[in-house]
């Protein structure tokens, strides 16, 4: 089917590029870009060289529509409010990259910033946990962080088990975008780890709504995100502290049936690391439970630029379109 | 079609089957591991976990051959040439990928001191250097460095035009194996470049046997490698003194005719990186002539792992099966 | 005076000796190691080339407490309890930098599984809680990560304020020491973080007996580590759940004054970063409060081989000198 | 003395302050930036807190000079030709770090495309090739490859024995500057080898320079800059060839005779290392000759940040006040 792409020149815009490479029945019709008009976008995006031999256009959302079965919408929070209407009342399916759709409208507005200018609620992308985006016309895919924080804590969530939980995460630079910035400058970011917005990150309000809407209950959720010298990525510490004390079976059990169809989702023995899937849709799950007390200590690795978000949208995509789940995605990370 | 690795625990191993998992026709059905033997290949290659159900068996080539249309070697130098004459004698296709068989026998003798066993022949598997591969039984996968080396400078050694060719490359330090080291030891890589065998490394014979047989007065050839802080890839750097100046447009006729119908291959205007070819099968390569001179700085780019050794592999054995060369090879690079 | 170093072949050995060599009252005079015996140090700690010109000696206790002021034992765990009697025996002073001495004998019995063979008791030398370290003749010099995790909350449980506190700790790969390791190999360390010993990390005991020390009533207390692609540095994000509310001012002056005269302390508003204390005896510490909340975020940085292990143990020295304590250690970190 | 610093909220500027620090003559009085006046230089430089307490000032060269015996100025290439002749007419000696006294005039205009302003010379500040350096009043501190590639090839250059010249540099990314940019980006230098100015680059004719200087007959010479993923370091790769074969000892013995009294030229068996240099003042020097050739390649390994500009000011500024070259700059380099 064919394929637009609004906002094409960032980071996402090359994952779904290079993604969709790889899968039998996508087509790529149109990429935008209005600060890149008219340039390969093999210029921008090295890496699909001889690939894709595409140029960015300046298109309106009425001119991708027009040429496209599906939209994936990769432009800046506050932008795609005002593009993803047009798209969806000429009648393509679309998958909004930013974070515009993924939380309520009043909570949006209050942890954006900015006032929300659709009413129209999305499904939220994670299929794991929202087996309904197979029916949709439209979704908001996901933050990185939260997709990591959610998978790793949703089974014990789901089973009413978490009294607080803290999510320590830790992040690939590539999630802070392809603009050079003082954090992103190699002698900043390499031999280091930065924490930052160590209680405020607006991902934390994606966590809260899936995991209460797992357990209405839940309320004490904790995150702090550090970016670590790696390009790819997002390793998850949840530090979990539980109502009862559990056996490491339970846990294993709890976990295999929650996860048991769900084809991304690995569960391991031992420690996930980011080494296993990098490039890959794949999130890898492990755990282990503190001797003599009530707290477990869960380990989530992902691919930001892919599980953490391209590749999550291309398999909202093929959900939403009949098509097999793993689709275009079955490929195994990229090791060492 | 069905495909047997002979030594498949290591880098090269993983790799190809990374990049087999993504081929239509390709059915793998035996990797061997001789200490491994009997766990799961995926608790190696932790990367193909969910894509690859299969044990390491401990086989011989026998009974490999008796299983594969096809089979890799990639076992240890002065092993491979125990391996292969049986396989080969069991009527099945073989990609060795060690060096045992890259150089003539004598020239094999002298560099690595060890005598070989086969008095056998192999065609070298750079298959933009040797169209010859597509009627093969039998290729020997080529050195990650020589690969490098000779396809910057191929076109004009072919042309005859070297008079003297020094080439410093740098690799990522997966090319020196799975194994921890002294070099590859975190505190020692990171933050580090270390040069090594400045005027020895055994990778200098396959440059210039490929160079000298497309220019036969060709002897003056240097070769100078180091390890880079980087998983993956080869950047060389070739300082080519040619016998007469030329220009821009000259240089770039001569590499755009000589590269023209090979797909892996990318001539860009502009300075190649490793972050366009990682994890892909292309080789970029750049110039840039020094003014009132007869010195030009060629720069090739590739990934070690596959277009310097397991992508190649399976770029020969489509050439060799009658396959479309590119076929399970069309996969962009990942980056960032 | 006159120094000894008892096992000088190791990260914290060569630590030891940079920082020594900037010390103007130190006088290293013997620098033992079993296994190279009779080379010179420098072909070992190359930095230190042209500095020192000594070589390793095979000397025992005795004989180093013979030529020595004070010692510093730099050897293995379970090691150390075999010769710090004899050097104390001899009447020098030591400082011990392994961990045979941080715990009660039955705790560290307990934790590290060898039998204690010395009743001794030793001060716990983070000189910033210890005023006492100034008239000890023996230090147990404290693991890195109990060095990050303590100064981070100490002034928090020396004020009662803690109900529950989760370490989670991200090191330089330096701290597990200079030989190659699976973990330590660039290909697995690059590019990656490894969570390990989840909840089970012997340094947590140390971290356990400073801050119950300090409060008695506090017995939550978690402990998380991480490697992270760094040679050195240790950043712990202490998740610190307090018993009632408290304001940013309340919670800085609290830290003002406990570490009001600690020269190695810096206090700063914003977030602690390993890049401005590589190389230094410098903890920078740093906050967050969590609004409408009772989470506080505590962000230590520091070097693991400096103030995390050689460098600590020469201000401890400098204390038992009767040095200032800041002597041969007041220099910046090494930025970028 | 006291010491003046003018532009000092670069890399450069942070680099002196840090090893100022460790100089127990040294009085900073006064450090200019115009666009951080009155901010605390500690801001900037983080690691340099509670070391200095002083603030940016906006001042110009005649109130810097009123307070200050020596002066180092840090600005961009064009502006220190606008400041240095109020400097040495105000009677202070003056370091500068900028290339604008480095060449000859009329060949600083044709390779930086700028007139200059002021017809004084300078002596070019590689002590160990200026022993002139020691009566100057204004010292040109070189660039950073310059050092490392004029240091490594002087011996051979001296000694008339030179044919042809090739220098392969990799530097560390603090060499482009403490500004981000699109190749300092940590997704864009990570993992990867950027080359840069194949044939171009304007230290080229510093090398030229100081070479042709020591062989008047020497004329072909080429430079091939490269950044690596570190930090800090410069390693050069000198691909020399010689006018005849010499053997292993011979070479030794000149570089040994050339460099004896030189302290912070060490002469290594072996293969240099950016680890073992990493913030100290110190150049290291090995090499291997090409069997039946004449072929030799030198490698040299510096800390651009120190001896290739920082530090080796300090040392031009001990040998112009009559102080040893080695005070305050003993120190070893910082391993691991």
């Amino acid at each position: 089917m064919d394929i637009g792409i609004i906002g094409g020149s960032g980071y996402t815009g090359g994952e779904l590029l290079r993604l969709l490479a790889g899968h039998p029945d996508a087509n790529v019709v149109a990429v935008t870009s209005r600060s890149r008009k008219g340039q390969k976008i093999s210029d921008t995006h090295t890496h699909i060289r001889k690939i894709f031999d595409l140029n960015f256009e300046d298109l309106n959302a009425e001119e991708v529509a027009s040429r496209s079965d599906i939209v994936f919408t990769a432009v800046p929070h506050g932008t795609a409010m005002h593009i993803v209407p047009a798209l969806l009342d000429a009648g393509v399916k679309v998958i909004d990259l930013s974070a515009d759709y993924r939380l309520r409208s009043d909570v949006f507005e209050r942890v954006y910033k900015i006032k929300h200018a659709d009413p129209r609620q999305a499904v939220y992308g994670i299929p794991e946990l929202h087996p309904e985006v197979a029916d949709q016309n439209f979704i908001a895919n996901p933050g990185c962080y939260p997709t990591g924080a959610s998978l790793a804590a949703a089974p014990l969530a789901s089973a009413g088990l978490i009294e607080l939980a803290v999510f320590d995460s830790k992040s690939g630079i590539s999630g802070a975008g392809a603009e050079p910035t003082r954090v992103s400058h190699y002698p900043n970011m390499a031999e280091n780890i930065q924490a930052y917005k160590l209680t405020t990150h607006r991902h934390r309000a994606e966590i809260i709504q899936e995991l209460s809407r797992l357990d209405g209950s839940l309320s004490k959720i904790s995150f702090t995100p550090h970016v670590i010298p790696s390009i790819r990525g997002i390793l998850t510490t949840a530090h979990i502290f539980v109502k009862n004390e559990l056996s490491e079976e339970e846990i294993g059990r709890i976990y295999h049936n929650f996860y048991k169809d769900k084809p991304f989702i690995r569960l391991i023995r031992g420690i996930p690391v980011l080494g296993s899937v990098r490039g890959s849709n794949f999130c890898d799950i492990g755990f282990e439970i503190e001797k003599d007390s009530r707290r477990i200590v869960i380990i989530s690795a992902l691919d930001n630029l892919v599980k953490g978000a391209s590749g999550q949208a291309i398999q909202n995509m093929n959900l939403m379109l009949g098509l097999p789940e793993t689709k275009g995605l079955w490929t195994p990370g990229i090791a060492p």
